[in-house]
C-alpha cells in the first residue's frame, strides 16, 4: 500500500466516529456530502480518501452505514484488539486508565505503572497500579503493542527508550517533551500547554 | 501580521517548552541547531520559523535564552493570564481541573460545570463545579476568554453554542465530535481515540 498521509488517517478516524454515531440514531445509508459536512471537509475529499483503500458506495445511493464502518475499522486496524499500558498513574495517567472510550474503541488496558509507592496498588478501572520497575517484565508477559506516556516531561525520554527496547512500536505521549525514537516506531504527542497556546495566539492576534 | 500558518505557531510553543527546559538546567544561550534538534526540526525551519516576527539572535552567537522566551511569550500572547472556563467534570474535565500545568502556563481554571447534581459543590483544585445552568451567568460576570469543553460527544455542539452566544471565542474541545462554530471562533478538538487509532494504523501497516 502506498504512503497514506497523517492527515488522511485523522480524516477516516473522524469519518468513522460520524458513522458510528449515525448508526445509533439508526441511519441505513450516507451520502458523501453528509459525511463531508459532519467532518467539516468536501464530498470530493471524502471520496478522495476513501478511494485509497478500494471502492465504495454505489453511486447515488451513497454508502451503507454498516458496510462503511466494517471497512474503516479494517483499513484503522480496528479489528483487533489492542493491548495498552499507561506509564505513570498521576492525573493525566489516571483519567486515561478509567476512560472507557479506550474500551470502546478496542484498546485494553493491560497495565498502569507509577514510581510513586503510594499509588501502587491502588485500582484503576479494574487494573491495579504497578511498580514502575515491572515495567520491562510485564511488557514481555503481557505483549502490549501501545504505551501511553503520562509521566512528567522530564522523564518521558528515559521512559520512552525503555518502552521502545522492549518491544514497543507506537506510543502516545501526554509528557510536555518532544520525543525522538528510532525509525519504526511511531510516537503522537498530546499537549495541553500547546493546545492552549494556539487558543492564546488566535485570541491575542485575532483581526 | 501576515497570516501564520497553525504548525508554526504549535513549533513556536514547542521552542517554548525546550527555552523554559534550558532555562531550568541554567543555559543561557542556545543555537537554532539545538533548538531544531529538541523539536525535530532543522535550523533553517527554526530560522523561518522565528523571522515572521522579528529578528532574534545574534550570527555565531544564538540566541539568548531568557530573552527569546519573552519574545515567544509575547508573540503567542502569553504575557497576559488567560482566564478559562471548564464544561464537564467527569474523568478527563477533572483531571484537567487539577493539572497544574494550566496554571504555570498562565491560564487559571476559574469555573467547572456539570448537569450532574452530585458532582456540584465538589472542589477541584480549590475551585468548585458548579451548576451546568450558571454557565452563562458566570461567563458574563468571570469574563473566562477560553472555555474547555469535556462533556459527552452529543452534548459537545449545544455547550459549544452556547459559550459562543456568551460571548467566549476559543474553545479546546475534548469531546468525540466534530464542531462547527461561526467565523471568528477558533475550536481546537483533542481525540483520545483518534490518536489511539491512528497508532493502530501505522502498526496494522507497518513495513
Amino acid at each position: 500500500m502506498k504512503h497514506i498521509a497523517d492527515s488522511t488517517v485523522r480524516r477516516l478516524s473522524l469519518y468513522l466516529r460520524f458513522l458510528e454515531e449515525f448508526e445509533r440514531h439508526g441511519h441505513a445509508t450516507i451520502s458523501s456530502g453528509e459525511l463531508a459536512r459532519s467532518g467539516g471537509t468536501t464530498s470530493a475529499q471524502v471520496r478522495k480518501d476513501l478511494s485509497f483503500f478500494g471502492s465504495f458506495g454505489k453511486r447515488g445511493l451513497g454508502y451503507g452505514v454498516s458496510d462503511l464502518i466494517a471497512s474503516l475499522r479494517h483499513i484503522l486496524g480496528l479489528e483487533a484488539r489492542w493491548p495498552v499500558v499507561i506509564v505513570g498513574a498521576g492525573k493525566i495517567g489516571a483519567a486515561l486508565a478509567q476512560y472507557r472510550g479506550f474500551g470502546t474503541h478496542g484498546f485494553d488496558v493491560v497495565g498502569v505503572y507509577d514510581t510513586d509507592p503510594a499509588r501502587v496498588g491502588e485500582a484503576l478501572n479494574g487494573v491495579p497500579v504497578r511498580p514502575d520497575a515491572q515495567l520491562e517484565a510485564d511488557i514481555a508477559a503481557l505483549r502490549p503493542r501501545i504505551a501511553v506516556l503520562c509521566v512528567p516531561g522530564e522523564a518521558a525520554q528515559p521512559v520512552l527508550d525503555r518502552v521502545v527496547a522492549a518491544g514497543i512500536r507506537a506510543v502516545l505521549n501526554f509528557a510536555p517533551a518532544a520525543l525522538t525514537a528510532p525509525e519504526g516506531v511511531t510516537v503522537r504527542t498530546v499537549n495541553m500547554a500547546t493546545e492552549l497556546e494556539v487558543l492564546a495566539f488566535a485570541l491575542t492576534n485575532a483581526p
